[in-house]
């Protein structure tokens, strides 16, 4: 089968070519960039080994040779082309946000803009296979997570899930890689301004919270708010997510690794540390793992979930194919390390 | 007056012989090192632009020459030396945690040795200059903050001062450059095993915690207990702290940077940044001052302060030289940036 | 067939035990190391996602299971073990020095230690398949090139072998990423002693200059010094080698393209790039490639080649996968990048 | 005496600055800048500790209030400027290339714009005070070297000045810091692009070669032409300049040592490494020192010298404030370390 992508030279879309150009499950069909139409994509990032040519977006074509199809645009830009591709009965995995809240009025708050595209919102499936592996096989529109939520989510849902943790005080303390901001030129990531550098941005603003909130919510059963503040710093890849909840009552050590256990059993790239371990974002990066440690402290009723991965694989194109496996029917691991 | 450096060749010695290489009040006297004696000391730092000779310690000879010593010895190590110096009536400024814990007993389970000067532990001052000026300027022992300590109490205190915040739930979450481990080798900070890596460490068990707690508790005029995660991260000098606790009860924006502001007024090394802003680590490294931003939000009760400061700097040897500055009756900001 | 390491744990070891993990030509049998025996080799390097166990050395048992065995352990270490495998009959790849130089006084001369199994050093093949594919499809022991003689051999052969430069006044200025040194903890590669700096080390006197010598004087016909300076850089992985050399005569620049495109005909993991472009470490890192730019300035009789490479993979222990391909009879490319 | 700066904000500018807030012997005037007119440097630099106000260039009142002026601007830009400020009768300091080429032919075909003002090059003098002291007390316009120049003929002026080496031949090989590259933001400096990465650019073409020639020829007596090539390296400040040349004839070691010990008698700034030590950029960064070490082999007549400096310090500001000392008739070390 053919698969294409629309928006494949920002960090993200290239990130997805590079690991569907070894994926043997599929074949890589159409490539789009809005900037680049006409070159080579090997032009812009010479370290994908291929001749493929980057085209301008032309829906009929990719439509009529790729049986499933990845968005990698812009939010906003998003959500016309997806609605395109679903209304000529392609699958669709989407990486922006257009179609990871369910509530279009949440949406239109915090990406200020409007959402043109509500009936599909229903339809779309929020791609964190961890969560909803069987709704992800049956789908034909997926909602590829944010990274933060990713890493966020995948810590705390055994807690929500099992009614651990007090849904008030959650706390997020999260670091990122620079790929994490994009390829888009700014001051705050030019070389020598975040290079011996480190900074919290995006206060109390970030637009991953309602995302966070609607899944913790979900899972949980009862709204969930957090705090989350998430800091830039000086490396390629990579997000570590500090987690903080409130116990709502004494736990045994050994109660909690094992819900964990039980929560991600048969999940192939979610590893729980061992009691004591904490994760390194070198053990995560260019693979689709997401490693987490736990610390538990009974006398505060304190617990501490870290959570790691990269944020340009489990946090955004390897998670996509990850998804793109199980609606097609194939192994979940295959063609991500 | 003469001044020595007794441990000159760590990396918080020896930042503290550059400060006092250009400092226009004092003269730099003796500096010691156990493995580099006899050697110049711009042999193990060649920036240090001086002909100055490492040497053994000889208290005699030091105790005789200086009117004030600064002691960078290793915890345990330092207390002796420190002992000595006092008995000789010397000023000194120890930058070792042997002195920081009022209550020998938690000095003694936190850092696993007998404290074997406890006579010492109530004459000695507690060596922040933004809550103990007067103190210091009329003591002879000061015990030189911590730099996680020097972030974190900086950023709370006004709030713990003004009972602001609820005494539990207190969360820091902190982020240090590598110079904050020293310059003993560990596989951990081999270079590439940190650099485009980060890494939590000491979950819970981080020594600075009761020293955190104690000062904290005393500015509260109650018990306060923290939770604490260090971080590592891959860049040479900096510390973000970023500080989560529970509002009592709604409160004015203002009323909040107006007790920040009052707090600080005559300080001149902290800098309250006005309401939006958070600190970069790059505007704070290789000088002496203590950044700090400040979030509320009333609707969760919840206030997010971030501090930053070099670690070697305002977090050790800048910080002794303040300390020292005031001891000796110089402008508190001579010789520092 | 199974494959088995032994060294697995230094840097290269584990690159190779990661690209060996996933090709789909052998199984990897056993793993050696001294120092984590009995441990997974997961807890080493916690990205490796098996649950292989390190073992000590059996060679008799290695012997018996294996058909081929790298080794990666450190020179003068490697001969006896090699010659060990090989008097068993086993086809080995020797990543360390102790094979490349055919003559045992330059080798004695150079790594100041005796070679005991001189007897192999005829046998061997100096595993660089640009050069010598035909040999090592036959061979059964390789001698796999340093990381620096294979950016600068790669870079001078077309021009050594069509006589296009002077054999004399070659200068070669090498930059190197840190997992080049190895993970062996020095004071130089302290995370704060090499982040924010960059030196020249081994000016003169790098154990790789024989091993460069040797093969481009053979290629060339006539014997060939250069000048060599490595430099340390502060990033993992990589290696930027620029080579200066004195045309003969002048030339014109599409006949020096030529050259060079002709002499990597068929060669999969070498690519010459257009007039006016230049290599980019960050475009072979993770990968087998060697990306190579050629400047001609006739005025001067001077071309200037730069290659780079990834020091872990093109660098050792791809390349070590490319050579255990040929011996094998497999397709070159297979399980690499 | 007030001095001023046209052109604060630009990475060399905001170094000024923070140079001569500290400086002891002036008074900073009025600082300059296009994009930031009316705002505090301090909200464009918050490490500058200072109230000083970002103003619209007004020459007449720079002129009224300043001795001697700093100007920062862009070549082509500055020299129009520059030109005003000479005819005011004001000392001027230029940043900029362009008064550093006596032959206002070769600057217009390196800059490729017009020179308007060349009646001033014959009064300009070349700001390197190792080579040109004496001038530079005297005059009242410094053209400011450029910072692989400084490196480049600090190296090599004791060399071609006593005839050591041949005047073909001469390789430089350099190594730059990003902030050489300054703050306008281009996709070779955004983070992820160069982190990480190592590159070669202006192969052969760099704007800083005919500044190199002129001056090396000017004190070898004779034409000098060389190969240049300079590298982007991810760290914030520093250069390696790594140059090649060969031998006249043989000559003992410690002669060329005394040679450059001759050389820079005197130069505060100047330190000549012991044989067998080279230079590391951690050693000048932050500071206006440059360090040179020098490695000879009379077998194949090559003589290496490895220079290193801050790009922003001795490559560019350290250096205009070394010259205002002398212009002054300051200590030639005052403000600098």
């Amino acid at each position: 089968m053919k698969v294409s992508v629309i928006g494949a030279t920002g960090y993200t879309g290239a990130e997805l070519v590079k690991i569907l150009l070894h994926h043997p499950g599929i074949e890589l069909g159409s490539i789009t960039s809005q900037c680049f139409a006409g070159k080579k994509i090997s032009e812009v990032y010479p370290y994908l080994d291929t001749d493929l040519i980057l085209e301008e977006i032309d829906l009929d074509r990719i439509s009529s040779e790729s049986g499933l199809v990845f968005v990698a645009l812009p939010h906003s830009v998003s959500m016309e082309v997806v609605g395109k591709l679903c209304s000529r009965g392609k699958k669709v995995i989407d990486l922006s946000a257009d179609f990871r809240l369910t509530d279009p009025g949440i949406y239109e708050k915090w990406y200020k803009t409007n959402h043109t595209r509500k009936e599909l919102l229903k339809e779309a499936v929020y791609g964190l296979p961890e969560i909803y592996r069987e709704k992800i096989r049956k789908s034909s529109l997926i909602a590829n997570p944010g990274c933060y939520p990713t890493s966020v989510i995948l810590a705390l849902a055994p807690l929500c899930q099992n009614e651990i943790i007090e849904e008030k005080g959650i706390i997020i303390d999260a670091k990122s890689g620079v790929t994490g901001a994009g390829r888009k030129l700014t001051l705050d990531t030019h070389y020598p301004e975040i290079n011996e550098s480190l900074y919290p941005y995006a206060v109390q603003s970030h637009r991953h919270i309602p995302e966070m909130e609607q899944e913790l919510s979900r899972i949980a059963g009862t709204e969930i708010n957090i705090t989350f503040v998430p800091h830039l710093v000086p490396l390629n890849r990579g997000i570590i997510s500090t987690c903080y909840a409130t116990l709502r009552s004494c736990f045994k050590k050994e109660d909690i690794f094992t819900f964990y256990e039980d929560f991600y059993k048969g999940a192939p790239f979610v590893q729980i540390l061992s009691p004591g371990e904490f994760p390194h974002i070198k053990n995560v990066i260019y693979s689709n793992q997401c490693r987490i440690g736990i610390a538990i402290n009974n006398d505060i009723k304190r617990i501490i979930v870290i959570s790691s991965l990269d944020n340009l694989v489990k946090g955004a194109s390897g998670q996509a194919v990850q998804n793109m496996n199980l609606m097609l029917g194939l192994d979940e691991k295959m063609g991500l390390l």
